[in-house]
């Protein structure tokens, strides 16, 4: 049985998978740059961001925003650097505005004058949808590794 | 002196550049999924994965899969999520079914409510061969850094 | 907002960044073999690598190499491999031949016979320049988390 996402001779699908890795790297640099409120711009107005570590999901956008903020202004009160990397992405287009992601993430943090510290590893599920010519997170679930 | 894989004018080479990380994606969700015997289903029937750690290589894809499920089957009774990270990923096509892959692989192991580690940093070296519209994994070979 | 790069149906920007991060991978893999010479001619001849983590920037392919060299037999004589990965690639096409390139990088370093450490966490903003049909570095910053 072969793995695939869709046909390898697709030049759209290399584009999209190409234009999320760019969509990730951009979005998260925004998150460990402190940019809460840009951050949260990427969902969607009714977007949700969920957890296994949460006892409630964060729905709409500004409630991703205001959650993003507290936690953002705690990492920089404590000098704390973090950095989100976010791989293994496998895609899957389920119509021309919709795609699934399902991928890996890391987090690390490094304290200023300390060593670096692979602080959590974690599943990631994303439903993205079209916005313009960008996509924005309509529903992302997070996985921790650590809660089973 | 540049360093390049094929012409960067080449959309071939970028539909076959992401194809693969996809592959990837898929392939090792399937293992840390827990999927053994479709991980193994990943590799050709002749398929080999071999590696500095290994005393002899496993032949074939059954052997593959037995040995996987051995592996998968003792990280779940002791409560461990393991992430395979592959990345860096250099990609060579040696004709049009065949192509080289170098790249770096790290390995993740969080135990039920405790911390994620780095448990691994290796080289990885594949020889992928063309099944349909997607790809299998004829060889593998993987260098465990720490064994030198 | 939406985050975007260029325009997702760019077929050109997926192919540029698929061939940036084989480009990576290919450098990165020269320095982690110790092949520090080869991996200095991924920068222009007046190429530059400075750093938050330095007294004053290496300038010119020469110093460049020299650097690289001193640091791979340091780690070699100290039976450490090293694994430099980069990852969450924002790319921006400047024009014709002028890339900005905005990521992160980790640092793996494994002693032979010992355990595998994250050793450093950074971001790193790369200006790459063509040269034929591929790419070189012409001011590389690296920004070390623990260093503010």
């Amino acid at each position: 049985m072969t793995v695939t996402g869709t046909t390898p001779v697709d030049p759209g699908f290399a584009m999209l998978y190409q234009h999320i890795q760019q969509f990730y790297a951009r979005q998260m640099q925004l998150l460990d740059d402190g940019e809460a409120e840009k951050w949260a711009e990427t969902f969607t107005e009714d977007g949700v961001f969920d957890g296994n570590a949460f006892d409630k999901p964060a729905v709409g956008r500004s409630a991703v925003g205001t959650a993003a903020r507290r936690a953002v202004d705690g990492y920089t009160a404590r000098g704390i650097q973090r950095r989100h990397w976010l791989g293994m992405l496998s895609v899957e287009q389920r119509d021309a505005d919709e795609v699934l992601v399902t991928c890996y993430a890391q987090v690390l943090e490094t304290p200023r004058g300390g060593r670096p510290e692979l602080r959590a590893s974690t599943g990631c599920r994303d439903l993205l949808v079209r916005d313009g010519q960008g996509w924005l997170v309509k529903h992302r679930f997070i996985h921790r590794d650590d809660l089973g």
